[in-house]
């Protein structure tokens, strides 16, 4: 963190004569943010790009934040370790990714068969959520806040239809996290791949299946031209990036500047949804008009039911042992109870609605 | 709107020193907000109140927002007319209560059979609709701004069910707006009722049904007492409240402070559709528990499509002999078709699948 007075000696001066507030008010905050994606990375990189737009804004340039692509800092997976070092102020990345690390960073991107966007949100910020992540980060120097939710992510590219458990036996799928360990209770051969060699991997029949995100970034690596059948999803259905502060960067920012850093996060993670929405629904009209081979299709029912029993079973794994742990996936499991019953009576019951009506 | 200066005269000398905009970034504003709601109305006065504190604290004092309360201004219905004659320098109300001053105001609240709260947001921010809003909105010297979301509003309480179209006809029902004309094509005779008698009318079979907005707003006037038929949602699938804003007030603030309002604004809208979430779930949790008699039901196959039949012959009529309510109601109707198809494969796929799973 780099601090700029912008005012000069003489001007100090009298600038004491102002409230100490509106003194220290002038000064010029620059935070490096390192992010996880390359540059000009769709979506996952607008969301970091809008919120230090917003924050050097709204602040008339009081609060500047530089953002370093994995290009530059290379080290994608490194951005948990230098933001908790103070090489970087700042990370813009995906909680899960850190479960090597600590593992109970794992539960706040998304879980499977989990609470979609809207209720993990209201989870975050109207339950325990906050609360909780911050127990998880707070040992490490470190805040994490929302960065940016991708809505419900697809299940993925398959070149041979599902009908059964007996399809699933053997098959080789790129599905990385505690997805892919839901996956291999049942059956499933779980890879993970370089995301530059998942196209070629999949046309050779080095895997049979990928997963990537949702229509808008997985056209971008060709999985319709060689694949059929896309899967709905059920194993990120709220996938949220993530912010990462610095816990001294933070303290040294006036509280001004501290809710323009919050309130630009925040309201670049609500944004990145809609932005979600816009892009895929673009991106899934032009795979329909150019790929009309490609089909819609879901999971057996005997398939999700195996996958739902596997994911208890791995959720009461993790919460064996770890009081913290424990604590999370019981608040996750009864927010996620009471709040969807409300969405099936709304959010479901409407969209259903509109799909049988004529 | 007051400016005051915190710089005092000898201050003023020296600030001048600094690049103009450091000094005219000194000045203090203080809007006069009217909303259309009474006092500590929940959710809906909480959008406006949670807007002005953010403003407030990263503007760091120097953006503060005065809201008056319908109790205060006496006007709850004429917050278009006072924030467009400078009055007030903003309002928070909702755009379809100005469709008989100003029609084309009707399409920016919400639809019946129209977009869901992500689908419309999207509109909003990266389809048509911030500018055809500003386009109904900019001859009134006022700028429009999307300001807390309901999400699916609940089809309302019933004190019979309703198996057939029959049931219908001479049902008197309270439902304002288009979508009670929707209603009125299919039999039922729509009723506007003052909030304050709404139980009593119920009660005494003045009425045989009444809408309200979900289960939060809707316990709090105690319909699960004497109605056992709660309806799942078509209407208004997304309602969206409204901040207005005096063009004139707009343009008098500096850069940083009308980016300050335009992200507390739009924070506070989306802010509103997750504490919705978290009321409306909790709120529903405990009318299941305390009013095991009430029931979930959904209208009939023949009812929705005898309505969605009738919402497209009004929408038809609205749009005939005025281009702009033609282009808007184009412009919602394409994008509804796109988006929708999206929300299909991946948040209505998601719900269903967990409603099956066992």
């Amino acid at each position: 963190m780099k601090i700029r007075s912008v005012l000069s000696a003489a001007a100090l001066a009298v600038a004491t004569t102002f409230a100490a507030s509106q003194a220290y008010a002038q000064d010029t905050f620059t935070l490096r943010l390192a992010e996880t994606w390359g540059p000009n990375f769709p979506i996952f990189g607008d969301a970091s790009k809008n919120m230090a737009e917003m924050a050097e804004k709204m602040s008339d340039g009081r609060l500047r934040i530089r953002i370093d692509s994995a290009n530059k800092h290379k080290a994608p997976f490194g951005v948990f370790d230098m933001v908790k070092a103070g090489q970087y102020d700042m990370g813009h990345s995906a909680s899960y990714y850190w479960k090597g690390k600590v593992p109970n960073t794992l539960f706040f991107t998304s879980m499977p068969f989990g609470m979609n966007a809207m209720e993990q949100y209201a989870w975050f910020y109207h339950g325990d959520g906050m609360e909780l992540m911050q127990e998880v980060y707070e040992p490490h120097n470190l805040m994490s806040f929302p960065g940016g939710n991708t809505g419900v992510q697809m299940g993925g590219w398959f070149r041979k239809e599902i009908n059964s458990l007996e399809d699933l036996q053997g098959l080789k799928m790129r599905i990385p996290g505690f997805a892919g360990e839901v996956f291999a209770e049942v059956g499933v051969s779980p890879t993970n791949i370089a995301p530059g060699e998942l196209y070629t991997a999949l046309e050779r029949n080095t895997i049979d299946a990928v997963e990537w995100v949702g229509p808008a970034l997985d056209l971008r690596l060709g999985f319709q031209q060689i694949a059929n059948y896309y899967y709905t999803g059920w194993h990120e259905p709220a996938t949220e990036l993530q912010f990462l502060v610095n816990k001294k960067t933070w303290e040294k920012l006036p509280e001004d500047l501290q809710e323009i850093l919050r309130v630009s996060m925040r309201m670049a993670s609500y944004e990145m949804l809609v932005q979600s929405q816009h892009e895929n629904a673009k991106a899934w009209a032009s795979i329909k008009e150019e790929y009309p081979d490609v089909q819609i299709k879901k999971f057996p029912k005997d398939v999700f039911d195996a996958m739902y029993e596997a994911n208890q079973k791995l959720l009461k794994e993790a919460a064996a042992g770890d009081e913290l742990a424990a604590k999370i996936v019981k608040s996750q499991a009864e927010y996620l109870e009471k709040s969807r019953a409300y969405s099936d009576i709304s959010e479901r019951a409407y969209l259903n609605t509109m799909a049988e009506v004529e």
